[in-house]
């Protein structure tokens, strides 16, 4: 192959009738190749679709034989005519033609692949991640990896045309102790000196603000060194979002424009006004600060209805709360304890799960008969709003962990009445977030949502009562679609006062937050606009928009759970002569 | 200021006369204000422009007199009428109109700016960078970055309408010794083990290819831990491309097309076919890899005609070589002693100059009289094409290091003759790199452009004879404008056996090969496609098309020649506690 010929006159995807008796060259990977009698059949691939090759062992037996020859995943190169295929294919685009191939050459071999290349592979996922860049060539691989190009050129081109401008900031940066664990990199010209990777460039997104920017933002990688949940990656993607002189109400119109723009465009559907709720109307009704909204089954509290019957489970309670599950009245035993032992289970942790089943001929049925009469039942199922045919689901115990549980057994029965469906999509906005949380083991508060969050104005009174800290309110808003949390941001403190109030409820000293702060402060002293800002995560927006739960599906070259690339086999030891020029050592006991 | 507000109706860039009797929110920075009798003006300044405030003493004698308390840099909002001004500024847009301030709200105040934002500040460098978010309200910084948010627009928008597809790859993979110095990432989670940042997605965007996604693109960070010469960033962002079946032409005139693309719409020039030039003859008409071709002056070979007149310099030289200035002969003595200081400079290093002056009389001058009749001075002008009034400038020496003091000189000349204007693009190709780089110190050959480059398939028989493995040309391309090496890339080798044999003549043994390259390497035998790629130089294509010599300017938060940023502080010492967690320990002799 000299290098100054072409090495196709089409793609696998791109030929139809209409391009019948032209003369192309294609070149592709053999999917598969079927031998009939005297005629044989390459399927060839490529990122564009599939054609199929023809060969005739009586026309050009030499030919025919070189074809056969061809193992899976050649890389070949065919030259022939466009004929009309007798037997159509009607499931792919170019089904009505094949080419009536006059010469072939191999470009490439291929050993045998480990595992097939279909849309369905036999390939496990240890070793699809070993050999990634055969797992990148089946189908919903690269239509996920499209997916992901096409959603980041919708939103670079929406967030532009609304004046965004697209900054990059360092990726070399400073470590900042607040918050999760910091990757960070030896500076070998600053020996005993680290940068950091960066968490997300919240800080430089408020000095771009500072400086004028207006209107930022940047599709970015991130880096968060955390113990490794399942689907959860050492780096990420954050669609990263700032505006000044913006309103809450600006941000959540801004970004469900884009939302909406991304639906409309990807996915053919037009969503409609997203509706908003409070924090803590979602903590109430759906006992998640992500509530999946495909379907119902709000809680309904019933702590007074329940107390004061002898039922000592209830009595103690501080929470009775339900919901009620439509038309399953009809529940067994056998499933009625499947339930039990889900919500027993140590990742919800109930104590155990009372049951009201109203059944079709209008009695109640519970499993708490021997404390409440047929009224106090029927009273119950009324504040339920149940009809016959339904069961009621009731937890109690410390308000917000029953919740928490309530939601998880919630969840469970959408996913058992299949009301998760991944091609519906229920996005909302949850508002006014708590500012701080509380947290036992350290006896101090942490920023909900991080140190620059903006009180409420109304709740900035509640700042001087050490009492009242746990009530005061953020500006704090989050784009939840369907449970998953897609993106969260918030109106910033641009006050240099409100901020050190804020480093004092964190429990950061003066030193402290200047330590760690003390150039952003610095900055707020120059004219710092009001802003605010929110970012999403890119890969999980991706994987929900094609409908798979994993994000990883959706990274080109993913890590595992312990952070390795079992392709590269990343991390590996570094040489001495690395070790030495960066003025570090490894630990004995680390060394293997 | 409540948060549902809106915090203005317009930018100040905006207004019209056409705007005129609107009433209108404004929110910015103030510029400068002015004090003229009755009334007080206010430039009020964001990103999109200035609008000129105007402040009645006789009106509204307290609103004027809030307003003349403002200070530079102050945050406003301003509520008003726009009103047609009495003497309008030409030189901004805005400038036929002024709003009749009805009332104003300081946002946010501003300690006096450390420098004056304005097109030419009166702050240093490094004033600047310490606060980088007070020198990026400067209209010059702005623009820049508003450029570099347009050009990666454009880009990405090029390229994905040629069905490329923009794959993110990642940024915690292996170390590689191979190449420049890694900056590296100590695992926590796999202690004793390192991740490498990316000095380039190289092989991850090879590995696409042999995934079949056919056509990729990323703009994408990079990192490399070089002692920082003048403008060379840790960190710094890639155009990164590959293309499967693909000839070179396949990818020069893709990224002509795409560099055309950007001074059309960038800069509003037609450029024309791009002229191709062999590295060889880059390295003999001008001594360069990167020639400036906005002007003429190739250099022309004397050799055979300056040996043989018993002066021993040229006698004794590998090559006699010079060019000819036009219309320099009437420089001084002073301006010839400039330029051979010029050339003896330590950094240039050539021995001395010799100059032959082509006199408008006609007659010769030259500092080799006593060796050369007027007779041989003719022809050698004749050989240079020169007219009266020409100035020839020669040096000699070893052939190559010849020609690099010489193209240095022809920069010179250049610059002296204002033929290097920012405004002229001169754009070119160089192709056919030599594959391999002899080094003295190590004794071995490097790889020019990298080990993945494929030789030219003419050449492929050179590697059999180890004589003349400095002779193999490579598909290698280089893009040049205005003397800067924008971008450049290769066909690669896509055959398992030859890039065996190209680590075997890198001095790589098959085991240190594997150790390094293993996963790549058997990546190559399950069908890899032939394939070529090309990167271009973000940071420097922005600072090119922005008319600037420096990159910083280019880039929103940059480092400085040690690595550091100055306004965060980073890099910096880290707690004993995150060594622990990474289980490695800083040097005694590094801590500070």
């Amino acid at each position: 192959m000299s290098n100054n010929t072409t090495y196709r006159s089409h793609t696998c995807g791109e030929l139809r009738l209409a391009d019948k008796g032209k003369e192309v060259t294609l070149c592709g990977w053999v999917q598969r190749s079927r031998d009939l009698g005297g005629l044989t059949f390459i399927d060839l691939r490529d990122r564009y679709g599939i054609t199929q090759l023809t060969f005739n062992m009586d026309t050009n037996p030499d030919l025919c034989g070189e074809a056969r020859k061809l193992g899976r995943e050649y890389v070949v190169q065919a030259v022939g005519t466009v004929i009309e295929r007798s037997s159509k294919n009607s499931k792919i685009p170019t089904g009505d033609i094949e080419i009536d191939v006059k010469s072939l050459k191999v470009l490439n071999e291929s050993k045998n692949p480990p595992f097939t290349i279909e849309d369905q592979s036999d390939g496990g996922d240890d070793l699809r991640m070993r050999y990634r860049y055969l797992d990148i060539r089946r189908n919903p691989v690269r239509q996920n990896l499209q997916l992901r190009h096409r959603m980041a050129m919708l939103v670079r081109n929406y967030l532009s045309n609304l004046d965004f401008l697209e900054i990059e900031t360092p990726m070399l940066i400073r470590s900042t102790p607040e918050g999760a664990r910091d990757f960070v990199v030896p500076s070998r010209m600053n020996p005993g000196e680290f940068y950091a990777l960066p968490q997300s460039p919240q800080q430089y997104k408020q000095l771009l603000m500072i400086a004028g920017m207006d209107r930022y933002f940047q599709i970015v990688r991130c880096f968060r060194d955390e113990d490794l949940r399942a689907d959860r990656q050492p780096e990420f993607t954050q669609i990263d979002c700032e505006m000044s002189f913006a309103t809450q109400e600006d941000v959540l119109s801004t970004f469900e424009g884009m939302a909406r723009h991304l639906f409309r465009e990807v996915k053919g559907i037009e969503t409609g006004d997203f509706p908003r709720m409070t924090w803590h109307d979602a903590m109430r009704l759906y006992g998640s600060d992500k509530p999946d909204t495909r379907f119902g089954m709000a809680f309904v509290e019933i702590t007074d209805m329940a107390q004061g019957h002898n039922f000592g489970v209830f009595d103690n309670a501080q929470l009775v709360v339900g919901f009620n599950a439509t038309g399953c009245a009809g529940y067994t035993r056998k499933q009625l304890d499947e339930l039990t032992d889900f919500v027993k289970r140590p990742q919800v942790g109930a104590a155990g799960l009372v049951y009201i089943k109203y059944n079709a001929d209008g009695t109640l049925k519970s499993s708490i008969d021997k404390f409440f009469t047929p009224d106090d039942l029927k009273a119950i199922a009324d504040r339920f709003e149940a009809k016959p045919g339904d069961l009621m689901l009731v937890l109690c115990g410390p308000a917000m962990r029953t919740r928490t549980q309530l939601s998880a057994l919630r969840l469970e029965m959408g996913s058992r009445l299949g009301l998760r469906n991944p091609d519906v999509f229920s996005p909302l906005w949850v508002v006014d977030f708590p500012l701080l949380e509380w947290d036992d083991e350290t006896q101090r508060y942490y920023a909900m949502h991080h140190p620059f969050t903006s009180p409420k104005p109304d709740d900035r009174h509640l700042i001087a009562d050490r009492d009242k800290w746990g009530d005061i309110r953020a500006d704090a808003y989050d784009m939840v679609i369907n449970g998953v949390e897609v993106g969260g941001g918030s109106i910033r403190i641009f006050d240099r006062t409100l901020q050190k109030e804020m480093f004092t409820m964190l429990g950061f000293s003066d030193d402290d937050a200047y330590r760690q702060f003390g150039f952003l402060m610095d900055a707020f002293t120059y004219g710092a606009p009001p802003h605010a800002g929110i970012a999403f995560g890119f890969d999980r927006l991706c994987s929900l928009f094609g409908g798979a739960d994993s994000i990883r599906d959706f990274i080109a070259f993913p890590k595992n759970n312990s952070g390795r690339d079992v392709m590269s086999g990343s991390p590996a030891p570094i040489s001495q002569q690395q070790l030495d020029e960066l003025a570090i050592s490894v630990r004995n006991d680390a060394k293997n």
